[in-house]
């Protein structure tokens, strides 16, 4: 094969990859976690690496729709207190930042969600609701999406995914005008 | 609808988008980034806001895949010169950041691939190759996929899956051992 | 010499530099940046390299006294209005990025502070009030102070303790209490 | 006293306690710490907050040094090997993220250099040399400089004046031109 016909190759197996992943997230755990970021005075995020990525895209999303939210890490942090909302991205459940994170906020008795693909992991200690992407993990569960890509990314991209699909049911329950979103934009770049 | 059934309804549109825009990149100009990353002594990622969050997802994939990559504007950039590679992310080809950045590389000699949507746009003069997303723009041509996501959403997910596919083509072009790949990825998280 | 006598040797010649250029600044120039930091709605702080880091410690001493302070570019940066302030740091205000942001934000009606050496750069267009550190610049103006460190290290240090003298004059002003600045830093770390 | 007066005032008590800070550095620490640079394939940084800027601030120097730099958490961060120099600033010497890349760091092997105040804090058990900047900590040592400034500012200013020492005793010890310092620096900015 030539590098054409191996790039139309790996996009097919990419895409059915990603459709599966998505396609099996429980819609009502999804519904659950955009309630619980409407009913939180601030939301914070965390994760690292590519999962980190993901994660910053999501936050700077919920910004533009006018929710008072934040990357844990960022220059400007606040406090975070009761009444907020941590988001933990991790797949394995055990990254140890995100661990360190969780349970510090969980001590000032803070709303966790984890989204992940293991649910026997450690975060499970911490998290008050879990988003499950079900993705192979070392445990490989039973209803695991396999992936014949390189370390998490199949995690990360339905991760990236999955937070555009929130933050678009969040513009529909509140009713929100596309356009006026540019308002909470960043303007000067 | 419940909120459950809105998640459901926007899953479906936005995979469909996603799966449209991927699905419409010219394979050929894919192969032909991939030509290039292979062939250079350095590669620079540029862009802003959420394209440049993909892109340095990318950027750290290609790492990981021991080429040496960089990132305009992280804290230990290196010099770039005649031989490395700049890719410029920008779905309209009018960022004003990449394009101030561009126009400096081009004129030290640096090759330049633009990942875009508009093949109009400003980044044209800099360009060496495009590799088109063709996610709509406000020039609407004729093949541009249309999209009821916010803002450039779709360009940034087409360009994470993007750079994912690209990565594999890479892995299975140098024959790299998917295990091998954690010898360069950062052991200190 | 040895390594030890060389380090003594730079220990003196760079706390000298320091003393003189944090003493050359002009007391009410600096009076008025501390009142138009305390009469802005938001303030925004922009810079590249390591004086883009100089000013994200200065940013985030502000937030820590219940300033909305942002730097351009962060993942959460909001929009920028009238009635805002957006600082620039740059020495020979010629640095490109910040002059591009410095127009944008000049078109938009926000007031800018200028941080620098040169008084006589592209900045001044933009500038309504300019605080002057003067180091070295390529002008060589009559009263700058002569510098032995590499590049641009000496305004680099300046300003971050300028910054830090500007926070500690912004508590002495409201009346802050030390111990409750806490209350405003992230407290997940 | 005007705002003019109360920057006079505070611009002498901060300059008075850098002074003393820096002043009270132990050259053969620091002598010790230039060897280990030199000495190391590569060199990480790794800090929190404020003391990460200014550990961040140093790397770049570093790496315009020739010095193969890296900051823990950067997108392109390399895995770290026996042979590596893990450099951790923490004033208290508990700081929980950097204290667990130290641990980390230390069962793979590698060399620690730990530039904090507080010589009996948990980061002693993995430090291979301290670099001590000897400002107030809650244990109040007897040599310990104390600081009206809010927080740990002194620490972090003194941080960042000691790096620029150390680079410029690099310098004078390989003997570098400045002027070619320029060939290792970002130049698309």
């Amino acid at each position: 094969m030539d590098t054409a016909e191996i790039f139309n190759h790996v996009r097919k197996t990419t895409m059915a990859e990603i459709e599966d992943a998505i396609g099996k997230i429980d819609a009502k755990m999804a519904a659950e976690l955009v309630s619980e970021i409407l009913r939180s005075r601030k939301v914070f995020c965390v994760g690292v690496g590519r999962v980190m990525l993901a994660l910053q895209a999501f936050t700077k999303r919920l910004a533009h729709l006018g929710i008072d939210a934040h990357f844990v890490g960022e220059i400007t942090e606040p406090a975070i207190k009761l009444g907020d909302l941590l988001i933990v991205g991790s797949g394995s459940g055990e990254s140890l930042f995100p661990l360190t994170i969780a349970k510090k906020a969980k001590s000032l008795g803070v709303n966790i969600a984890h989204i992940g693909s293991n649910p026997n992991g450690s975060m499970a200690q911490y998290s008050d609701i879990m988003i499950r992407i079900p993705v192979r993990t070392k445990l490989a569960l039973a209803d695991e999406v396999n992936s014949e890509q390189p370390m998490t990314s199949l995690f990360e991209q339905s991760l990236l995914v999955l937070g555009d699909i929130i933050a678009q049911v969040i513009i529909k329950e509140k009713g929100l005008d596309m356009r006026s979103l540019w308002l909470f934009h960043a303007n000067l770049e």
